[in-house]
């Protein structure tokens, strides 16, 4: 088997942040389920930006902003991911490869346009999501690239994806390629009303094809259908070979077959937008993975990747990720 | 004489902004100057986007940021200049209305695209700009609302416009407007080289039509050709009523006929992006001169807008600063 020439390749939803700042009486009065991802389609999404606060742009989606994550730390990363040939789109693309990802899924055109996610964020850093998946849900088995998947050490996966059937069936397919190739795969659960949508499939998608599960808190428990933690945890590795829970302030838990590591989180001066932190632990953690560090240091390095991006606006880094972590000793 | 419905009307380039890190050898190696606004036509905004770092979108142009720093403030306030009928066009006009500002400019169809003005941060959190004017340069007399001119204390002109004959035009127009209603006119220089490319123009503009004048040390020692401040600074009160002269961590200097007060610059913990600093100083002082302040007290109320803005990237306000002026005891 040859050795992969990626550390990473990444699929999701490719979308582009609608950042804004917003009081909890405008999340209530739009009946939002604060600190989650609601899907809406293109008219609400229209309505909502309308009365939205002043607001920021900026590429993000999920696995996209774990893979440029992972570029920021030095890391060889791919994307796969569609947009529609619009300005969002062409926004998208240059955000991505300007991090030195590779990306070359085909825009989509004369279908709907580039997907967008307004995000609410609320005095207390927490973000709130809707998102107009537009050309992002047209992602189709297609566009899978198998020589990208078969030369990455992981594949990563985004749960979000979950959300259309032909996106699921594009999932299990980048799953049996990766390992044929002797590769590995991961899973993050994203959001605990997705693993809600769509337990059963996760389940089974976790038992057949996944060696690395990101989860936070929320998902993890909503995926085993427990109010408990621990209960939760000790399901997992059942399941997948590594458990990479994140658990906020409260740090991480790595679980394995043979071990379970804890760490703290990083100190932050200032939490000022969490949008992006699990996603930013993934690429901490996983380049710590496909560069021989161990569970622990691996973690570490997540939890340094997610304080730095939950210290300012956007989820996206702001700083060299790379010179970040030198300066902790962790690469 | 009615009484102005409105502190500030405000007059200038609709501009979007794309702010991007870079390092001082890619500025270099781009032959740009560094600090200052370079015009740029739509291809080498196209190629020099290409080979800059991930970068986020946000509403900008000069006057804009100072009139939604003004409604920041809770100042009303109404903004005049052009976009073109297309999605950053969309997006400059929510953000301007999202913040309270009154904006009902016809967009341009079937011209340029909005404006955008690619900003690159350096490490030291200066500013360089490169703006491609586009929709906003086919600002015209006609765009003039004198309704709004003369029902506003203040009209603010941005000297960026300057570099469209037409707008010089349009700038007289609403200098005449505003002074028939009784009211004051304000300006600000913008940057070093644009003075030097319309300095006779500035020059018979402030002594016919500028009765708030507001510069930085380059600008201002660039407009009366010295190397020295005070040799400036005594020049600008013979020309306009009101010198307004900031000088970054050095602070400001307020000049009239009768008195001259420099303050000191509010601390900021940590200066991340200069871009908007001398826009929101401007909406600080303007704010405190509409609403009763003294000048030593507007002057105040300017350093700490220009505090907010660079302690983040991007260059509107990311905190009410209402909040902010309050909790420091300057409304």
């Amino acid at each position: 088997m040859a050795a992969p020439n990626l550390d990473v390749v990444g699929i999701g939803n490719a979308i582009v942040d609608v950042l804004a700042q917003a009081d909890d009486s405008f999340i209530t009065a739009e009946k939002i389920n604060k600190g989650t991802m609601s899907l809406i389609d293109e008219a609400r999404a229209r309505s909502l930006y309308e009365r939205m606060n002043a607001s920021m742009e900026a590429s993000g989606g999920s696995a996209a902003n774990t893979i440029a994550g992972i570029a920021s730390l030095g890391g060889k990363a791919a994307y796969i991911g569609k947009v529609a040939d619009d300005a969002l789109g062409k926004v998208f693309a240059h955000d991505l490869r300007a991090t030195g990802v590779h990306y070359a899924t085909k825009p989509l055109s004369g279908g709907p346009a580039t997907a967008r996610c307004l995000i609410l964020v609320t005095p207390d850093a927490q973000r709130t999501m809707s998102t107009f998946l537009g050309a992002s849900a047209e992602f189709q088995p297609g566009d899978i690239d198998e020589n990208l998947i078969a030369d990455a050490q992981v594949t990563y996966l985004e749960g979000y994806l979950f959300d259309r059937p032909q996106a699921k069936d594009a999932f299990r397919q980048a799953g049996e390629i990766a390992h044929k190739a002797g590769r590995k795969v991961s899973l993050t659960l994203s959001d605990p009303f997705c693993v809600d949508r769509h337990r059963d499939d996760f389940r089974s998608l976790i038992k057949g094809h996944v060696d690395i599960l990101f989860a936070n808190e929320a998902e993890i428990c909503s995926l085993y259908q427990t109010k408990d933690f621990d209960e939760a945890a000790a399901a997992v590795w059942a399941e997948a070979d590594i458990g990479v829970l994140t658990r906020s302030e409260k740090g991480a838990t790595v679980i394995t077959a043979k071990e379970q590591i804890s760490i703290s989180a990083s100190p932050v001066a200032k939490v000022i937008d969490t949008t992006g932190a699990g996603d930013l632990f993934a690429a901490g953690f996983l380049y710590g993975f496909t560069h021989g560090q161990n569970l622990e240091k691996s973690a570490k390095l997540g939890a340094l990747c997610a304080a730095e991006i939950i210290s300012h606006f956007g989820a996206r880094p702001e700083t060299k990720l790379k010179d970040l972590a030198a300066k902790a000793g962790l690469v």
